[in-house]
């Protein structure tokens, strides 16, 4: 078996940098929100696994809101723009950001891409993260709600072994119920998780094929609105 | 919108210290790919989204692999031993690696683990990664076989938004199919965009829950085993 050497281990290299890198991504995003606020634009953060459902919570949200709210869209993917062509299809504004290996997005992508974007006239801002649910809860995007998805097809047992990203999260969605059955998901298992890691958090449940549970999901966006405003 | 500063930027002091994290990475890979060939002994690493049945599925493969090849695990999570406790329920030998925040397994965590585990009269060694289809895709862990997993719940269109986890794998294996078609999984779409960033890679299809594939996924296993012996 080989031996581990302790001694100039790079490794040891990395969290030093890696703390200057949150923290200057800290100030990015203290600014992001700022100016977020200052406009009464309110901005959500969607973070998930890899196909939890994040792009079709967002199509069905971007169609339900549109009569009422005016809503852009910033998206966050390693590679293609899948994701964007279905959420511009609801005649949204739509940035993507293409992030080759970087597996979250950052506040200087962020704020780039909201520049591209345009803020004026948007009551709200959605950011659909990279999917992965360890890497992006480490970065604040200068939001003023971050919602964790978690799919009934992914396991109750998620928020147990992904702490951060639905410890930082305001809300939870649970998405995909129209699968619950099929699946033989434990509702009051993921509860009790999401619970023992996010006390505080909002817990929502959502089908986007079925629009179970939409009104509630975006009567919780719309308040988050208008607490901005105030 | 506040201005991005391009200058003294530390994500620009990432980049090298990642790639002395790499390079010293793919050194102790290499020798612990060296150890494991000269032991005539498969190893296994498998990556996947969270919840996309990686435990699922080698629970079920070591309970039909028992009575003909010795195997052994490593299990990786952030956080709960709940995968171990499920492997260890096998009889199979299983250690874990809690890897707090960092967001994929690498050759060094392996080979403490493995001196842990003791690789004496095993045929087979699984490494089951962090849920996570990004950042394990650049860590070699020392492993003959390299399999990618994506469930018929994610959408078909994941082997293209994170390309790298597929096309350093060996195998793409297609989990969860008894839940094809209350997903509406397209499966020829599944199978192209496979196809498309890993030409080569065996594609197997299984259901952990009704045995599907199976067979196959261990005959597979077992090609493997037999030509490391050779």
């Amino acid at each position: 078996m080989p031996e581990v050497a302790p001694d100039a281990d790079p490794d040891r290299r990395v969290v030093p940098v890696q703390q200057a890198v949150l923290g200057k991504n800290d100030a990015m995003a203290a600014a992001l929100r700022a100016d977020f606020r200052s406009r009464g634009l309110g901005v959500v953060n969607l973070l998930s696994s890899p196909g939890s459902g994040k792009t079709a919570l967002l199509v069905r949200t971007l169609e339900e809101l549109r009569p009422h709210r005016r809503a852009g869209v910033i998206v966050g993917d390693l590679a293609t723009d899948n994701d964007a062509v279905r959420l511009r299809a609801t005649g949204a504004p739509v940035v993507q950001v293409t992030t080759g290996t970087v597996c979250h997005l950052d506040a200087a992508m962020v704020a780039r891409a909201a520049a591209e974007l345009g803020l004026d006239g948007l009551d709200l801002l959605f950011i659909e993260n990279v999917g992965n649910l360890v890497c992006p809860a480490s970065y604040d995007l200068g939001e003023g709600l971050r919602v964790a998805l978690l799919s009934v097809t992914e396991g109750e047992d998620k928020p147990l072994k992904y702490p951060k990203a639905f410890r930082t999260s305001h809300a939870a969605v649970l998405t995909k119920m129209d699968l619950a059955e099929a699946v033989g998901f434990d509702r009051e298992a993921a509860v009790a998780n999401i619970r023992n890691v996010a006390p505080e958090a909002t817990i929502l449940e959502v089908s986007a094929r079925t629009g179970l549970g939409m009104a509630g999901w975006c009567a919780y966006l719309a308040s988050h609105v208008a607490t901005r405003r105030t």
